[in-house]
């Protein structure tokens, strides 16, 4: 198995959390989204869509973070990271795709360099941009976590879940970029919770060794 | 069953063809974006993120497009929208989420007025950003579907999958916004052949009562 990933990248973290969780030994690959390397055509032509992360499992190419994670836990069912009740897994998977679809598209870096380029925003333009982003997206999770009354040590009881694993590295980007996320207790402390965990610790930015 | 929705809203017409489907009866409760009835307190007592589409089943709520599909496809299996295959499974959600995570967060309403409200992009430069993340986000998957050797009718065979319920709403949006679809023949191949199928009819914008 084989993972093209960046230390930085929150989507590549999240896939990292889902292997180390499930004890899979993996290659690591190491795409400097700086340096414009998923751009190339060296790594087009392993991923076409030049994004990471990307997974070679069996000989076979596996794209997208949640689809990637989705796989690894049908084909590594050990420990299972969705729930068993169709209910249960239908929120595990809305705290995911709140993260996935609701704050990171907006806020990864081929987003952010768009708005520098194309209109000439500045630093303090972009952190105003990133800041709203983290604030709305964690407020809709918040309200979530507390009106659906599922979360425990995780975002669902005391099973780690790819919500999870999808939470905690935005957590980490966000406090890289400064945002203040005390309006946000139950986000930061499952996420300080999951980081009491080997997997959580070891697939973290500062861990891997293309991390700058 | 009960379905809140917007007309235009391309997650709400997603859920609206896998309901059609399915042939799933429902209740339809109309939310307007441009009235922002979405952020109102009436709505955010339903669903307290506050976005479109959300679905009452069996007295309990669900949020977030892709966890509502995936939530039907588990709870209502026939017709199945994913395939058994685990590559193949694999492949679909990467297209879907090609779409809810690549294109749709970057396009949505939210986002567009954020754009104008807070550094005063006008129509044209709104128009520059909306088309840039088509042609990105399209060229990703056209791509794909091309390097993949899956798609047939649809995006996989001749199976109607969550990737057809996700890519059919998007091309939906770019046509209105007036993006140039030539470079992508795969995907608006797929969205014609889509369109012959009665789910997909009656579940577009224009079938909708709160069409505007």
């Amino acid at each position: 198995m084989k993972l093209y990933g960046a230390a930085r990248s929150s989507a590549s973290f999240r896939v990292r959390i889902v292997l180390a969780l499930k004890g899979l030994a993996h290659d690591p690959s190491y795409v400097s989204l700086v340096k414009g390397e998923h751009a190339k055509p060296e790594y087009r032509a392993i991923n076409t869509q030049g994004l990471v992360p990307a997974l070679i499992d069996e000989g076979r190419l596996f794209a997208q973070s949640l689809a990637i994670m989705e796989y690894l836990d049908e084909r590594y069912p050990e420990p299972p990271l969705l729930p068993g009740n169709l209910a249960d897994r239908a929120y595990v998977r809305a705290v995911a795709q709140m993260v996935a679809c609701e704050v990171q598209p907006l806020n990864n870096l081929r987003t952010l360099k768009f708005l520098r380029n194309k209109f000439g925003l500045d630093d303090a333009a972009v952190a105003v941009w990133y800041h709203h982003w983290i604030a709305e997206g964690f407020a809709m999770i918040e309200r979530y976590l507390t009106v659906e009354h599922r979360a425990g040590n995780y975002c669902l009881g005391d099973m780690v879940t790819i919500a999870d694993c999808c939470l905690v590295p935005q957590v980490f980007n966000a406090r890289r970029y400064g945002c203040d996320l005390a309006p946000f207790p139950n986000v930061v402390r499952i996420t300080d919770e999951c980081m009491k965990l080997t997997a959580f610790e070891i697939a973290q930015p500062a861990a891997q060794p293309d991390a700058v």
